[in-house]
């Protein structure tokens, strides 16, 4: 049986691949059964940040040939105490079945887009058929054993966005941090139809309109190195074994903690198991609000929103793991409620 | 007995006073009673915040001749979900007395320093001296009943630099920035010292070079409109009657809600009380490291440490407070433990 | 006739009055006959830039009741080098002519938009009439005799966004930060049209959308402090004397210094005549590049772009003009060709 | 007789060689003869900047085995209007001498430092070794023949304080920012002993202490990704023949563009020689005022004070030199006098 394996490594900068090949020296990571790597760098997260690509360069010259069929989802931001890190995903093949179900893993990486698919119809359809295909390769047949769907998707730059207007296509927009949030919603979308938790007919109208429209286990990032999209889902599978199991939240605001301590209490953490890793969406929402209380978030030209809102969204969750080396990813369009957003958590069973 | 009363007010930009005065003519807030007002107005918190400023001259304004004698501390920066408000506070004369013990109030304003004081330990002198006046004015004569001091203290610029270096006098240092922290660590030290946590021989020498000297109940804050000291004591006096009472923790790390939680629980809020202020120092500390993880607040040239600890431990204290319109001031040397600070909270006692 | 007189007056933060006060005290500025303030501030000249509304806060506290008629327009952001100050305009009556023709100045305060009006025709049509009233005050008939038309224009926050979406009109945009840009960009097609630069046609479906279209003497700021629009015109009118004279140049692109280097010549600066205001308009331009040369001022996340465009086009003219009190603002919407701005130059002759 | 030639390559990232790559294919750069690249990218240009390191990874990858031997010196920050872009220096060999004098370039790349002798005397000697060394490959025997000298230097990091600290070893500051002016001011001052500009007596005790004490041939960058220094001497021999000429201004303070067009001048350029590139430091300067007129660079906690003054003066630079293309460096510690910079013109012969 598939049996999934985890390593959360801290780095000391975006190329700092010592980690990763001080685990691969001690025969703990096998990269030739490596399937993903998720990272958080500690770039600006916006436009302008090359961490996540220089991160990739890194990773990519580090495991050479054995890069082929491993997505690569980088993330730019740890704002506030957030600690940089990578989390490298295995599939390894068991004689000995262990616990099942347990936590399984299934990617794709899709074809490119056009720069004028970013944000429309085209880009939810692309992302709806590579999330069922990574189901598919997961071993999850049911949606509702899916809990973690991260995807990398593409943005507009003045120059792509040039490209197509030399063609007379038009694109969704021409401000480059506005297509991000446009590539994340739709992304998203593309999520919540695969998983039945939105239709086609309400999903499409929706992008970055309606905020009530959104899945609880979509997790987007936009960056400027890709033009199609690299798909992880992640779940819990009878035909899949190990230590390693998976649960998720929604947090209805930026500072619901209650769901999150609630799906740390159903793993156990603590008392039979101990948190692996936890992956959460921040955004600063559409209100100007908290609870009735305003913010400055979209109002600051200093700082942008999604920083403010990962370093506040991280605080509120480091704060009840007790730890800051968890991934927060800012840009929650469609995932989870208007200012909320989905909250994943890996656990390894420490009983046998 | 005097009696204390308190008032959180939402503003909706530095200078908005409308929610101030909607009160008073509601005969809910008597100006000639106001002896303090607190407040986070949403500016960088740094050295070129002149929201600070620009919301002391709107209250000024609004109140008139009933300034006098208020200390007004705004504190600038309101970070991630941060809501940017105001606490005014009264003290009353009650001829029937309610529930003694109570929260008790002392302020007290300094004389000016000379540039080139600010750090040093004539600075640590005059502000344990302001503490102990107040706290004489507030009926509490053992420093463990002190559970908060606020502290608006001076800043250097160049201008001021300058004028000492023209009289040949020395600055601690010529940086602005720096001078901030200088300036909120000789006057947290100060406080130490008034309440017997920090001998006098132990506190000059570690002004800004030892964080393990500190003060578990200073909350210092600089600002470019003053150059003398506004001190605000605040604990519980037996000669003090009225619903209302305050606790504090000490945070040992950006992310030890702990302590805050107990702090919650001893003040029963949520069972016979409810929450009327919670104020909380924060700050990137000296080490580079949370719980021994990494984090970017000290090498970010983008954003400020000190927004940056803010957000982050702004979050933490939000979630487990349930509201954002908490007080998070930053830049705490010598306020609690590196990396860490003290948390105030005020409760309205529910049950008569 | 009327005689224009103008003071430049550097100041030490937002709030300084102080050198107003001097030239008031020693008879050199006599505020009942002030008409216009002009003033660069030190915030980041976009959304939160409190620096604005302070700074006329305390003009307006110490001009007292001679603030009535007084145009007031301060437009933030002095990056780089550039040097806050303030601009006074009075107009004077005298009994013996010097030269005419010479600076002649009308201004007009308009109507308050509502939110749904910014960015729209409606704009357009309010500023053209204002523009010509204020002509007709000027003394100005011809418009090539019209050298610079100074215009604050109101802009979208949350909170208006939704005081119009409760009546169910739609705003141009629901971004704080664009609707600055829509704002500014009708009001200087309003002047267009008022002086005859393009046509009510060419305008109106222009905004924002069509570079080509532009005025070659608007330069207007946006400001969260109003909601109408303050409108100075300023040009040579044969109906004037004194020795003030004005001309202006429209700069091709961010480094075109070529056409003011013309203009300082033309005025005989140097020669027989002095510089005494130099204001400019400074964009980043929709191309992404200058000359053919790619920058990053639409990329960065870190810098607002306009921030960028005005440090770097203030440098430019610092440098051909020797002096960094040089009123550059940023935001050039129709105000010059894309990339480029209108630059006024104000000169006092020398010779009788 | 040897022949520089060089190369200005704009970018469209950081980590782009498809430019250099497609010279090299084209057989107009020959990467044997590569002695140096300088470039500038476009991240902060302060301590948290990846783009030079990226940019170095990808050079030093498209370059493979050829890497050996050349210096790299990738300077972060492209403000205001600034484009990103390389210079690639090659040393070819030609039978037949064209006009010499000629622009002659000789590199050296020192021994590491220890994190405690950034700053110090001992950085100081180990620079002006290096030039001296650079002076003599490059066939310059008198100091007054070098125009230019550019210097990589290393920094301080939270991480390399910690080591030393671990032996007893005391840095000179433990603030990362600082850590770079001090490595700069140390590099440039080692220059100015090496050509004679300044005395090591002089040189020593003025680090960072006395602007007074400078060199109008040094231009240093700090980066993160080396210890040790990368020099290159650059200037006017006998004993180099080639059409390209190099000469040098220094600017007074930030607007003095006097100077540089005087160089302009001097190297006939528009009527017998064009620009090939300029290359120019940039610094706030340490008195808070231009001229006697104050500036914001040194109080602006949002932006750092070197990104203002890169973006400052390299619009006074790009005005007159009418093209973006200019390497501009900020932190110009002991480079030219407080507030301003030495500026190096290099320029091709037309004429034969």
């Amino acid at each position: 049986m598939p049996r999934a394996r985890l390593h959360l490594i801290r780095t000391s900068a975006p190329d700092d691949v010592s980690g990763l090949m001080a685990h691969i020296d001690a025969g703990e990571i096998d990269p030739s059964k490596l399937v993903a790597i998720l990272g958080k760098t500690e770039g600006n997260g916006c436009v302008n940040d090359f961490t996540r690509a220089f991160s990739v360069q890194a990773l990519t010259a580090a495991l050479g040939a054995e890069t082929q069929g491993v997505a690569m989802v980088m993330s730019g931001g740890t704002e506030g105490g957030l600690c940089p890190h990578i989390l490298t995903f295995e599939v390894l093949e068991d004689d000995t079945p262990l616990d099942a179900p347990a936590l399984a893993i299934g990617s794709v990486i899709t074809r490119d887009l056009k720069p004028e698919e970013i944000g429309t119809v085209s880009q939810i359809e692309i992302v709806a058929e590579g999330v069922a295909q990574a189901m598919a390769k997961a071993g999850i047949p049911d949606p509702a054993d899916v809990h973690f769907v991260q995807i990398k998707c593409p943005l507009l730059t003045a120059a792509r966005v040039a490209e197509a207007a030399a063609r007379d296509a038009a694109t969704v927009t021409t401000d480059t941090l506005k297509s991000m949030g446009f590539s994340r919603g739709a992304s998203a979308l593309g999520v919540a139809v695969a998983l039945g938790e939105a239709s086609p007919d309400d999903a499409i109208p929706a992008i970055c309109t309606d905020p009530s429209v959104w899945s609880s286990r979509a997790s987007t990032s936009a960056g400027i190195e890709l033009m199609g999209h690299e798909i992880i889902v992640m779940g819990m599978s009878e035909t899949w074994s190990g230590p390693l199991v998976i649960d998720h939240a929604v947090m209805s605001d930026q500072i619901d903690i209650a769901p999150v301590i609630d799906a740390m209490t159903r793993l156990n953490i603590g008392v039979s198991a101990t948190l692996k890793a936890l992956l959460a969406k921040a955004e600063p929402g559409t209100t100007g609000t908290i609870r009735g209380n305003r913010h400055i978030m979209l109002d600051d030209s200093d700082i942008a929103a999604t920083r403010h809102a990962r370093a506040f969204v991280g605080g509120a969750l480091a704060g009840i793991a007790g730890r800051t080396d968890i991934y927060v990813s800012g840009g929650a369009e469609h995932q989870g409620p208007d200012g909320g957003g989905p909250v994943a958590l890996i656990a390894e069973r420490t009983d046998p």
